[in-house]
Formats: structure tokens, sequence, C-alpha cells
């Protein structure tokens, strides 16, 4: 804390205004001194944040890309560009001290390599030893670099400032054009021997169903993917999302209706199968699951209930308290990761480095 | 380590005969210096055992028990009579210093209290505390009582002593009439919020397919479990048994050849859903599981197969090193938990108790 305060990224102030007694002293992180730039590359979209410490966003742009041509080599171009973007607003002093990067897919944490990615068509893609070389040969250094699967970082931001802040077992769905999972066990990332766990979306829960991306059978995201409920509405349109399935319902479109309420329906027994698996105190449905939520509560009620009872008497099923930026937030926080072990030699790291 | 050389429960040896160099000394657990009674409460039998510090059976018996009689009331009369058997075969002078309980249902392990083990139809049984009444009355004192579901105790008895030693990441299956999972993530077990975790066995893979005893349909135990195979093999004979199935099988039964097969492939797509959750470096096939496993190995492979790449590359599928008696080893490694602990204090306690 100490390191922190003479670094100048936080500040002690007084208590709140209105406390009553003797006033104690906060600390509270300065926003402005110190920033990273957090993405959240999505199948058909790139988000992208300037953060400041503490979590702020001060500033977010969501550019589209053609998920078909979005190589990786285009895409370390365009997180290039909009690294760029993003610093031009940095405040003035700010020390730039990290990228941090979501990826739908599974990432060796280590070295940033893209193991799969199987919506982006990415196998074994050095995204970290690509970006780092770029990113060097712009600035002349690079910063804390994390690279992680956008499950994974959604749960993380949740478990740090959002609906889980509270509890120490807690699972992040991420649904987009797959479904990802990130999994906290007592207060800590679920990594697997390799970094690998919680791909739930691909738990098979109908083997009598279509074949997934991945090659097996009925895996959930089959059944709860973006393109599954598209597909089952029968919408025609390019690009559809699950908005447009929503809206077509609404509109009395009984197929969007009905590939919802199965939709629903196989939410409820895969998240049944997680209480089952990991008596997890909250699970939190990310990304278009909260759109899909208020139309299958019910039968996630119904199936949940089916959960052995221990586990189902302790679990809560919520909506991100982040919103759709839930693995944005997470990237800016284990972006901010190395500042917060060791603040002197990163902040001195970064001068340094500007200087030269 | 010196509490426990002082209390005699380890003595110091000299190296290994043959050994070259200066000889150095070893600790080793004087097995018959400290004994407790380590039970696998199975659904049609009971497995006790005595043993030694350092997991040694001294003694073990197996009593068969009718499983609709087999209530709270009878298990605790039962419990008693095998544990003064087992006492009687304890070496002269051991301290007697634990029972531990491995129970096929959910166990709050606070109290010993069974919150539900749908096939022994034991719903909120205190077991924890009908045994410590019957056990006080008996010997004026109760030693340390660990309770716990029977998978948790078999994966912690396969990675303190068996396949998973070397391994942090380990999943062990019962395998009995229902399906149980004990999970080991980064080398501590995984509780989850109130120590529910790992019900695998009622991971919803067969939407399409039968009811479970526990509400849901299509339950992994309701394709893998022992009355599903036997029922799918057409054995009418009372208390038929997996190696009923694969006597009928071996003998020409093309329906039990079928129900093997097909089990092998339902056991294949559990496993895949385990790698792809959980990202483990071993999983365990215990009870029948391991007698399935060689009609199941090609199916096996192929479904895991399927799993993510990263995950299935780091996976061993194995057999359990302890044979039938890992969660009866769990057990009794649970039951000397608080000897390994406070020696003194629990030594001191027994001695103190046996004289009162």
């Amino acid at each position: 804390m100490a390191d922190l305060a003479e670094s100048g990224v936080v500040r002690e102030v007084a208590g709140r205004p209105g406390q009553v007694g003797r006033p104690s002293l906060r600390v509270e992180p300065v926003s402005e001194s110190a920033v990273v730039v957090a993405f959240d590359l999505r199948v058909e979209s790139t988000v992208v944040a300037l953060v400041g410490l503490g979590g702020e966003e001060l500033w977010r742009r969501e550019q589209e890309h053609a998920r078909a041509k979005y190589t990786a080599k285009v895409a370390v171009k365009n997180l290039l560009s909009l690294t760029r973007q993003a610093l031009r607003r940095a405040p003035e002093d700010a020390a730039w001290v990290g990228i941090g990067i979501a990826v739908p897919g599974i990432v060796d944490h280590a070295d940033g390599l893209v193991r799969f990615a199987p919506n982006l068509g990415w196998v074994d893609v050095p995204l970290g030893a690509l970006l780092r070389e770029a990113i060097s040969a712009e600035y002349g250094f690079v910063p804390h670099l994390a690279i992680s699967n956008d499950a994974d970082l959604g749960a993380l931001a949740e478990h740090v400032r959002g609906v889980g802040a509270d509890n120490r077992n807690l699972i992040y769905l991420s649904g987009e054009v797959g479904i990802g999972g990130g999994v906290i066990i007592d207060g800590r990332p679920m990594l697997g021997a390799g970094g690998f766990g919680g791909e739930v979306g691909h738990m098979v829960v109908n083997p009598a169903g279509v074949e997934c991306r991945c090659g097996a059978t009925g895996c959930w995201e089959t059944v709860i993917g973006r393109d599954a409920l598209v597909r089952a509405a029968g919408l025609k349109k390019d690009h559809a999302t699950v908005e447009d399935v929503i809206a077509a319902a609404a509109s009395g479109s009984e197929r969007a209706r009905r590939a919802l309420e199965e939709a629903g329906d196989w939410l409820g027994i895969g998240l049944a199968n997680l209480v089952n698996v990991f008596n997890p105190e909250v699970i939190v449905l990310g990304g278009h699951l909260r759109l899909l939520h208020p139309f299958a509560s019910d039968a996630v009620d119904r199936h949940v209930l089916t959960a052995v009872p221990a586990a189902r008497e302790q679990v809560r099923i919520e909506v991100p308290a982040l919103s759709g930026d839930s693995p944005l937030l997470g990237a800016a926080e284990a972006a901010f990761d190395a500042l917060l072990a060791d603040p002197i030699s990163v902040i001195a790291d970064v001068a340094h480095a500007s200087a030269s």
C-alpha cells in the first residue's frame, strides 16, 4: 500500500461526507494515474476500452469485423490501431501499464498462445507473440500483456466488482456465438492442468442432436449458442442476433417463440448440471444468455429444482452486474495485475520505456 | 514431526538395505501404534477395515445388507457391531484415534448429516449424531469421526497414495448403484459452496432417456449405473451385478454384449464432458466402472478425442491403484486427519478416555 501511494496510483481521502464520528482515512485508486487498454475480442466485433485503475471505463468503442476474414494478421493490425486510438484518450501523465485481451477460445496464459478458438477458426495462433512484436515496433516497449479466455475474465470481473463480489464459488457463462465458462472455486480461478478448464459450452447435453464446430455431437452450445437460436427461429437475415430472434417472437413469429422456449429448456438442463457438478453460490448469465433469461426463467427454475437438494438451495442464477462488459473489464483487471503486484517497478519500467 | 515421534506414532529408521553411501535416517509411520476403523457404506454391503497409520489394512471384512431395510437405525447398530469386531483385531497398546465413513450420498462434513443418499432412500439422516451417541454409550468417549461422500474419499485416497499421487487435478468416479464423483483441483478437494460439489452422476447427458431416482431425466447414472447395465442386459436374477452382465456377455448373450457396448459409449460421452469442464490430469474409474473399462476403452478414446484439444492432450483415464478400496482407504485417511494435525492432544484424549 505504501508503494502504491508513493507511486501516485492510490491516494488517501477522508471518509464519506455525512459520516458521523471521527473521520477515517480511506484509500482509493487514482483512476487517471494509471491506465490499461482492454479488449473483448468477439467473433464479429472487437470492443476496446481505456480503463483507469479501479475499473473505470474512460473511453469505449465497438468495431465490427467480418468473421471469415478475421485472421490473426488482421486481428493484430486492428488491435494495434485501436490501441493507438485508446491511448490518445489517456489522461496526461497517466502511466500505461498493460494490455488485456479477452478471447473467445482456449488460451495458454503464459505466452498468449490461442490454442483453439473454433468460432474464429483459429488453431494455435501465437497472438501474444505477434502483438508483442507489433507493440514493440510501434512504442519501443511492451507493457504487461494479459491474454485469457473471455469467460474466465468475465468470471474474474463479476467476482471482483460484480454480482459475485461476496461469493467464493462462481461460474460465469459467456454467451456469444459459442458458450464459454469461467469458474471461480473457493475464491480462486479454476485452471485445471493447463489452464483450459471451464469449457462448459462443450458439455454434451443432447447426443441425439447436431454436430458442433468442435467435432462432438450435441454440445451445450449447439442448443443455446447464438447460431443455434437464429437457425431454430428460421431467421434468414445475415448476421442475425438473439435480439432479432426476440424481436421476431415479439412480432408474432411462432417459430421464434418456440426457439426461445426450447433454448430456455436447454439452458435449464445445462445449469442444473453445473449446480450438481460445482455446487456454486452464483451462476452469471453473460452475453446473449442474459437476454434469453427473461424467456427462460420458468424452465430454468424447473430444471434447477431437479439438481440435488443441498446444492440447489445454495445457488443464485443472476445476470451480470457489469452488463455486457464483464469480459472487457476482466481483461482490464488482468492487465492491472502486474502493477498491483509490484507498482514501483512497473511504473518505472513504463516511464523508462516511454522516455527511451 | 517431533510431536509424532514423541507420541510413538512414527519412528526413525535407517535407509533401505542395499543403499550405498552414508545411511540416511528415514521416518516411517508405526502402523500398529495408532489405528482407525474405516467403513465403506455401500448400497448393498458394508465394508469395514481396521487401518494402521500409513494406510495399511490390518483387517478387512465385507458384510451384505438388504438395501430396502437398511435404515439409519439399522446402519448405526451395524456400524457399532463392526467397530467392536474391528477393535478386537487392534494391536496391543494401539491408540484408537478415529472412525471414517464413506457414504454414497451428499454429506454435510461438519456434523456428518447425510443430506441425500437416493440409492439408500436416506434424506437428512443425522448419521454423525446417531453414531456419536452409540459410540459414547459403548466406549465412554468418541474418537475423531469423519463422514464424507464415498467418491470424495476415493479421490483423496487416489491422490494421496494412488494413481494421482503426482497430479494436482484429479477426478475419482465411484461406480456403484449410482455414480458419484470426487474432484481435486490444484491439490485441494473441490468443495463448492456447501461441500456438495462433484455430483457428476447427476449430470444430464441423455434428456431423451429415463427418469433418475433424483427426479431429473437422463442423468449419467441412468446410463452407466449398475442398475441401468443390469436392466439393459435383461438379467432377471435378484441382486445382479456388473460382473453378472460381463459373464452373460462372455457366454454369448447378445443383449448383455450390447448393454456393455452402449454403456461404454455413454461412459465416453460423460468423460469427455469432464475433460472439457475440469481439464484434469487424471480421471480414475472406480467401483464397477473399472470392470466396464476393458469393454469401453475404444468408445472412451473415441469420445475423449472430441474434447477440446488442449485439455484432451493432458488427461489420462486410469483404474484405481487401490482397487475397489479407494473410498475405504480415503475414509481411513480422513479419520487420521485429527491425529496428524495435533498428535499429542489426540493421543492424550484417547488414553484419558480409555482409562475413564
